[in-house]
């Protein structure tokens, strides 16, 4: 007999202390049909042990997959709990995917369940006969005539939730039993899927929500803007039910007007997601006159964070913007900008500049720099290199996938290319597909194309790695000018003197009418390679 | 292959956290001898490797204990992580305990290594014959000639460390390991020791230090008062290593001068003790004019909390103290004290009684209460019951014990009488073994023993049960009078209406010159019983 108790480490753990700790605590859903329902966690914990029998009934066994399609809301917020909680996994699925994306998804994972909200019936309609596992169809709302009508067999939730007892117990599970599934959205090649473990997440709710952390407490009225799709919603869901957290969950619509009204009319005291929904808030604030009164802090996270917005929301609504960074293969956290003891004595120019990259690692993880041969490099906050994490909250191998997606010691390559400084702070710099390696130097392509984007001649840009004889790789810079501007190279060239050392700077400057968009928004820069990438080497 | 990475929760791994990421970070110590020490957690990760591979070399194996009799100071912050790291057991030992005790403790453990603050020199020399599992005495200094002629073959701690390499790695451990042992010091019986796991350790720091928790982040400077030999001083050597806080330990001396100067010259933010510490705090603050201006809250715990003391140094120095509660068999926090997001409605007087009770419990454990028979009574805030606790670090087994210290459905038994209101707030009411039980009723004998100390004639008073024909028992009073005071007992008893209900107040008063104190400086009321426990029998 051990010394101590050992329970094991659970999802449905965390919902039954906000049902048993926090049950009148408030928790606020916008509706897909534009509605606002107030609920709390002790309804929430309630619905979540229904959903849990209802879906024991439907024929659901240990390690089912039950998929979602969905805004954030409160009936997704059960979903979460109630099917990792009955010992499934919950298998979120961003909606912005391509038909096909989607298809591919739901078949790899064998989803049994789909959940999904109205707004996505008619893709729903479309995709049922290419997703032969999905066996219930499940509309998250009540029962709606229109609905039924469109498709045949279409269960309700709220029905399926009506007609269980409100006695159900949570059955007992072992921590290493698989909770949730999310897929990446990669550039090239299929999505590959992440499945987290309860005792993982429980580790992350635990280890993300440290006061240089998350650090949401019960007095907290969150608002998660990040998607519930999106590596789960970065872990709030869970923490804000271990910590017994006010939840203000916005649904579908996230404009900024949307936003800074549910700040003011809800009280939020914290949000978290990606710099354009906070661009957007910006925006809102000013046009609405609101002073976000309530609002104390932001995660933000997803891409880089501009030092100009994080300055806006300091220095006009006292707005602190927390930088973090993290994958879905990281559950997510991975790093998170909170500065040291002795930063206090830095001047708040420095501590602005120090809190613009992604921060230091949790205890729970641990970050590296290797080069291409995996030989560790130095934290010096100079030396770029690849980086790589593991911990108690890190992928090992994919879902369904024969091999590891490890280093042969243990170690996931995150594919970013980042320094860290000796105190461990990291700053992203490139993906390592994209940066430049000339002369057996680095060069960060995200750098070349701010410099080229701040030129007032130039609307948008992209930096490539163009072969040469000589250094192996030059840089080389595709431009879009701004409507009615003809800049030539040399002038866009010589903006990057004194911005950048010498060698550094790009060979020439290409100029085109429009960059190749990929569907998540991202620059196809592979594709700019194929074209552009032997541009060079005739020169050289 | 689970599709996450799994690794170890041990306590090495908090240790490594703090070297790798906060490595400049200061500890600074107050030693034996009165000197100030600066290091800081690189170099004490350092030691503790080279303390690792010293026990190796002394003979120690996996499980071994290492017992220290020490102040809070930086070399037992290294024994805290070398010794547990290194797969041994480090158990710490309560200096202030009876000779006989220590004796009894340390061959219960069998400890084989005993670590010792020269102040213990003494003691030790004399308590060495009695503990022959004691293999290796070192003394925590540098050598020390006078200490080494009266202790033959006495070890230094600074030459041990001296003699070995500085790139010694952690050894790979499990987490179901045993980490350290604490013995209780009961008012009656043998000592019990309680031995701790790595697992159970990690998920306390994580558990107690979420943002309603202790919250210590890495822009705080910490000065534990409680000591390292108390229940792992509330956790907080592996939470502020797994956190990068700045330490500063206060070695022996813990009056309120002592730790004034050290919280204004070291810019200390945050403490933790008893409060009788605070009380002597206040007084310095005072005498020496201080503000205490970096202090911005400090943690209280080990016995109630007095009203005044909390908005006093709220009032007048903007310092929040935070009520907590725990024994050594809940690792130890139990409970907590900090509102919810719906009290901010409430006044501040309102949410000043609230925060005077002992709190709510983090995610991690779980409070009842239950009736004499183990049926679960009610959360209204009204009943009192025996409080039991369950969860991921409280104790199954006393260490060397044949059998569970749980209940049969698995709870440990406090030994306190609370009630829990329904937001799971609690209050210790008494001991249950203390608690008097009249008519099927409960009176809590901390509450009257409140109201006699509060009459201008008493000194000291003690409420026990008194055996009643009647009622079974029935409140009595032993009071001690300040000098020169002879107040007779209707005038007591008088001061107790409109302060409690009629049926609750004491039948008699009875008045003595002292009431009779244990080793721990706590009124032995077993002895009063078997003296006074008669007294209402033939009036009734």
């Amino acid at each position: 007999m051990p010394s101590m108790m050992t329970q094991s480490l659970t999802i449905s753990s965390l919902i039954e202390h906000a049902g048993r700790y926090h049950s009148q605590t408030r928790i606020v859903s916008v509706e897909t049909d534009g509605t606002t329902t107030r609920t709390n966690w002790g309804e929430v914990e309630q619905n979540a042990r229904r959903l849990v029998s209802a879906l024991e009934k439907l024929g659901c066994e240990t390690s089912d997959r039950c998929a979602t399609i969905a805004w954030n809301n409160r009936r997704h917020l059960e979903i979460y709990f109630g099917v990792a909680g009955g010992g499934f996994v919950c298998h979120t699925i961003n909606p912005r995917l391509f038909p096909e994306q989607l298809i591919y998804i739901m078949n790899h994972a064998e989803d049994k369940v789909l959940f999904f909200d109205k707004t996505f019936l008619p893709a729903v309609v479309q995709l049922r006969d290419h997703l032969p596992t999905i066996q219930h169809f499940v509309l998250m709302s009540g029962y709606d005539e229109e609905a039924a009508q469109q498709f045949e067999g279409l269960l309700f939730y709220d029905d399926l939730l009506a007609a269980e007892p409100d006695d159900y117990v949570w059955p007992e599970l072992d921590e290493m039993l698989p909770s949730s599934l999310c897929y990446t959205s990669g550039t090239t090649g299929n999505p590959k899927g992440v499945q987290y473990l309860h005792r993982t997440t429980v580790l992350h709710t635990l280890g993300a929500n440290q006061p240089d952390g998350l650090a949401l407490s019960a007095k907290d009225i969150m608002m998660p803007v990040v998607p519930m799709f999106h590596a789960n919603a970065w872990g709030i869901p869970y923490i804000t039910a271990a910590q017994g957290t006010s939840l203000v969950l916005p649904g579908p619509n996230l404009d900024g007007e949307s936003l800074v009204k549910l700040i003011d009319g809800e009280g939020v005291t914290m949000s978290a997601g990606v710099p354009t929904i906070w661009m957007g808030l910006l925006q809102a604030l000013e046009a609405m006159g609101s002073k976000a009164e309530t609002l104390t802090r932001s995660m933000v996270g997803g891409s880089a964070l501009p030092s100009s917005m994080l300055a806006e929301f300091r220095d006009k609504y006292g707005v602190e913007l927390i930088h973090g960074w993290g994958m879905t293969e990281t559950s997510p956290l991975g790093s998170l900008n909170q500065l040291l003891a002795k930063h206090a004595a830095l001047s708040m120019d420095e501590q602005a500049k120090l809190r613009e990259g992604q921060g230091r690692p949790p205890y729970g993880v641990e970050l590296r720099l290797v080069d291409d041969e995996g030989n560790r490099l130095p934290d010096d906050g100079e030396t770029q290199g690849n980086l790589q994490i593991r911990g108690h909250w890190i992928v090992d191998t994919y879902f369904g996938a024969e091999t590891s997606a490890l280093t042969e010691d243990g170690w996931f390559d995150t594919g970013d290319v980042a320094t860290i400084d000796p105190d461990g702070y990291m700053v992203i710099r490139d993906r390592s597909k994209d940066i430049i390696k000339s002369g057996g130097e680095w060069i960060s392509t995200v750098e070349l194309e701010d410099i080229a984007i701040s030129h007032p001649d130039i609307a948008n840009a992209a930096a490539i790695a163009a072969r040469h004889k000589k250094w192996d790789e030059r840089p080389l810079i595709i431009a879009v000018p701004h409507e009615g501007k003809t800049p030539d190279s040399d002038a866009i060239l010589s903006h990057f003197k004194d911005r950048i050392a010498k060698w550094q700077i790009p060979d020439e400057v290409i100029f085109v009418s429009e960059l190749p968009i990929g569907g998540t928004g991202k620059v196809l820069k592979h594709k700019l390679r194929k074209e552009y990438g032997d541009l060079l080497w005739d020169k050289s």
